[in-house]
C-alpha cells in the first residue's frame, strides 16, 4: 500500500532529498510531495506566470497565489504531513500548512530542534508526535509498515 | 444580529482590549474571544492545574494542550477570525490557529505591518483580506452591520 | 422560529427593501442579511479602507476581498438564500454566490424573468426552485411557517 | 502521480482541445474531464434521451438535468477546477460550477480577458489565481510537477 | 434545553397535533417542525405559487420543488427525526427523508405498525429505535430530560 | 476512467444484468454494484451468519443489519446511483437509498414508470434526473463518457 | 457566552453533580448534559418503552438504542467533552463515546486515576487533556471564561 | 474491487493472521491493515524512536502517539473495521477505534463473546452488526462480494 506524505516546510536546503533517499533506501512505497524546491523559482514564480505586479506586495501575493494552489492540491491527496521548522527563517507559511493538515484530519508529525521547544509548543501538542530529526520522522512512517 | 470574532495572535501587550473599547464605541454587537492574555499565566496553567511536569519540554506541553482546548472550543463557536502579526516573536501558533480557520472556513483578516509582507505572503493570500491595522480590521467588521 | 434568509443579486435598485417589506406586512419573523447595497460604497470599500490601490484591477480586488469577507460570514449564518437574477449586468458574483450555497446544502430560490430561461437553466435546474417574481419567492417562506 | 482537472466554461469553440494538446505536448500526466462540447447536442440531451417536452422551459430544464448530472459527478473526480470566461455569452453556468468548486475546497485558476476584470472581480478574489490566457493555466499546471 | 425535532410521514391525518398535546401535556421544552399538513395545499401549492404546469408530472414536481425547499430547511434546523409509517399510502417521501436525517447524522425514531416490520427491515435496523406507538416516541423524547 | 455505479431497488427480477449486459455492449468503463440480488438468501443471511433468532423481527433485523453493512460499505465507493422503482414492492429501502445518496452527494437517476410519479414526487424532484426506462438511465451514463 | 459539556461516564455515583455544583459555586455558565444516570432505569429503559424482549441480549440492546438516541442528540448539542474513567466496570460506552467525539472535533477532557495510565494512553494521547481529579476538568472549564 | 479492512483490538495473539489467511483461502480480495502486532514493539516505539522519557506516563504518552499516527492514518484509507473485543484487557483503545470508525462513517463488525453482551450493549447497537467469531465476521466480508 503507497503512502504520500506532504513535507511542509523551508525550502533552503536539501532535506526533502534527504528523507526521499532514506525512504528508497528502505524500499518503503512512499510517495513525497511538497513546494517548490526552488526559492528563486518559488519567489518569482508569480511574475513568471503572470507577469510584471506594480510592486513587491503584489509579486509577493502572485507567486504565493501559485503556490498555495499547489499546496491546496497536493495537501488534499497526501495520507500524512510531515512540517520541518529549523533555527532560521519565519516560516509562517509552514505553520500555517500544519493548521490546515489538522483541521483536514491528515496526521501529522513535527521536525523541530530543542531549541524551538517553547515558540512550537501549541503545535506540537496539536501534532500526533514531534521529533527532532528527519531520521526519526522516517521510523515512524517506517514502522506504519511494521 | 450578534457576531463572534476569535482573536488569534500574540498576548503581550492589550491590543485585544483596543479593539473591544473602538467596537463598543461605535456601538457594534461584536462578541470577542481569544487566547488567555496574562502571559505569565498561559505559560504557567499546564503547571497550575497539572502540577509539576518533569521539564521544561512537559511544561510547555502541558500548558499548550488546556490552551489548545480553550482555542479549540472557541474557535468553533466564532463566526471569524482575526490574526494579528507583529515584528517580535515567533507566533507560530498564531499562524496554525489561520490555518485551523481558513481550513474551517471561518472568514480571516489578517493584520500585519507592512515589513512582514514577504514572510506572511502565503498567509496573506489564503486570509480574505490582509490590513496593516486593528481600526482597519474593525471598519471590515463595521461593514459588515452598514 | 426565526429563519435567516441571504438575498443574493444585484444591488442597483430597492428589491431588498421591498422583499424585508413585504416580509414584515405578513408578520414573517425572517431576517434577511445579504451584500453592502450601496453600490459606490461596495465597488470602493476596498480603497476606503486599505488604501489607495496601484490599478483598477487592484481597486477591484481590494473590493471583493472585503465583500466576499461579508458574504462568507453572512451566507454561513444563513438558513436559506435567495437569488435574483435580471436582464442586467453580468452578475457572476450571485451565480457564484448560488454555488456556494448548493454546495454548503442551503436551500435556494432563484427568482428571474422568463427571458433568461435558456442562459440560467443548469443553475434553475440546481436550485430547490425557480420563480419570477419576488412575491413568490416571499410566498415560499410564508409556506414553510405554514 | 496523475492530476484529474475539471475544464468549466463555454463549449463554442475547442479551447479545450487546445489545453489538452499543451499538456501532452508538455508530457504532463494531466487527466482532463469537462462538460458535453458539442453545444447542440448539450442543449438537446433531455429530449434526445428524455423524449418531448411540453416547451422551451422544461426542454432546457431536462437538458441541465442530464449535464448536471454529468458535471456533479465529474467534479467530484477532479482535483482541481479551471474556470474560463469570454467576452461572450452569459456563463452563468461557468460561475455556479466555479462556486461550487470553492465551496467542496477544489483548487481554481479562473481564466478571463482584462475587460472582464469589474464583472468577475468577486469569483477572480475567491479562486486560487486568476490569468488571462489558456497557456497560463497550463504553466501552473506544469508548476506543480516541477 | 430546547429540542427541536421533525415529523415526517403522512400527513392525512392528525397524528402531529396528537405528539404535541402529549409533549405540551407533559410539560416538555419540545419544538416540532414538519412539511405541510394540509393535503390539498400540499399538491396544490406549486400551482398556487408558480401557476399552472402543463401536466400531472409537471404539476407535481412544481409542488414537490417547494415542499422539499421546506423540508430541507426545517431538517436542518432539527435535533432529531420521528419517521411514522402507516399501512396506506406509498410514504416514499417519508422515506427518503429518514434516508438524509440517517446521512445528516440526525439522531431517528421509526414509528411502524408491526404488519410493515419485513418491508421496513432495512430502515428500521439503521433509525436509531423503532417503535409502534406515537406515545412510546414521546416517551423517548421524554427520556432525554430524565 | 472508470466510474462506479451503485444499483439500488428490488431484487426480484435480473434488471441489473439487463444494464450491466447492456454497459458492456456499448464498451463502457462502468463497474456496477449493488445489494445481494438472491431474494432468498438477502432475506435469510442474518440467520445464516449470525444464527438462529427469536422471531420474525430479529431474523430480519438480523438480515438487515449484514445487507446494510454491505450497502454503506459499496455506497461509499461508488461515484453516482441509479435508484428503480417498480410497481410491485414496498421498495422503503431503495427510496432510504436514495435519501443516503442525495445527502451524501452522489449524483441519483431515477428510473421508475409513468404510474409512479405522484408518489415518487419529492424523490424525483431531488434526483438528478427520473426517466422511465434501464436503456435510458445508460444512456445518461454514456453521455457522461461523449 | 454559555458552554455545554457532555459529560461521559459510569453513572454509579453522583460525580455528575459533584461538577455541576462546583460550578455553579464558581458562578460559570456552564451547562452539563449527559447519559441516563439512574442505572436501573438506563438498564431498563428498552423494556419501560419497547416491552418485554427475548432474552437478555434484546434487553440490553432495547435499552442501548434509547441510550445512544440521547447520546447522539447531546453530544451533537455539545461544545467539549468530559469523559471519565474509573478503577471498576468495563466503561467501554465511555471510550466509544470519547471516539466518537474526537471524530466529531468535539475538545475532549480525560479524567482517570494514576492506575490506569497504560489501558487508557492512546485514548489519553487522542484527548486535549488528561487529568486525575474532577476539580481539574472544571479548572480548565473556568479557565476558558477567565 | 479490493476493500481494505482495518482490524481493530488486541495484539496479544495472532486472530489478524487467522482471518488473513481464511481471507486468502477464500480468494477474497480483501487487504487488512491494524494496528502493530508485536505488543513489546508496541509499547516500547516511543523510546525506541523517541528515546528515554521522564517517566511511565511519558513512556506511554511517546508510545501512544506513534500507535495513534499510524492508526489514524490506516483508519482513513479503509473501507471498514473489524473491532475484537475478548474477555482480557482493558481494549479501550479499541473501544475509542470503533467510536472513531462509527463518526467517520466507516461500516463497523463487532465481534466479541456472549460473556460481554451487557458491558458492550452501546458499541454493539451502534456497530452495523455484532458476531462472535471471526468467521462470522469473514462471512460478511465474503457476502460483500456475492
Amino acid at each position: 500500500m503507497e503512502i504520500t506524505i506532504y513535507l511542509a516546510g523551508q525550502i533552503h536546503d536539501d532535506w526533502r532529498n534527504d528523507i526521499k533517499n532514506k525512504a528508497k533506501s528502505k524500499s518503503l512505497p512512499l510517495h513525497f510531495v511538497g513546494p517548490q524546491e526552488n526559492h528563486e523559482r518559488s519567489d518569482h514564480i508569480g511574475v513568471d506566470i503572470l507577469g510584471d505586479q506594480p510592486n513587491k506586495l503584489f509579486i509577493d501575493d502572485a507567486a504565493s497565489s501559485i503556490n498555495n494552489f499547489r499546496t491546496q492540491l497536493l495537501l488534499e491527496k497526501s495520507d500524512a504531513v510531515i512540517a520541518l521548522f529549523g533555527e532560521n527563517y519565519k516560516q509562517w507559511n509552514t505553520a500555517m500548512d500544519a493548521g490546515l493538515a489538522i483541521q483536514a484530519n491528515k496526521p501529522l508529525i513535527l521536525v523541530r530542534p530543542e531549541s524551538l521547544i517553547h515558540p512550537l509548543k501549541e503545535l506540537s501538542n496539536q501534532a500526533n508526535i514531534t521529533v527532532e530529526t528527519i531520521d526519526q520522522a522516517l521510523d515512524i512512517l517506517a514502522y506504519v509498515y511494521e
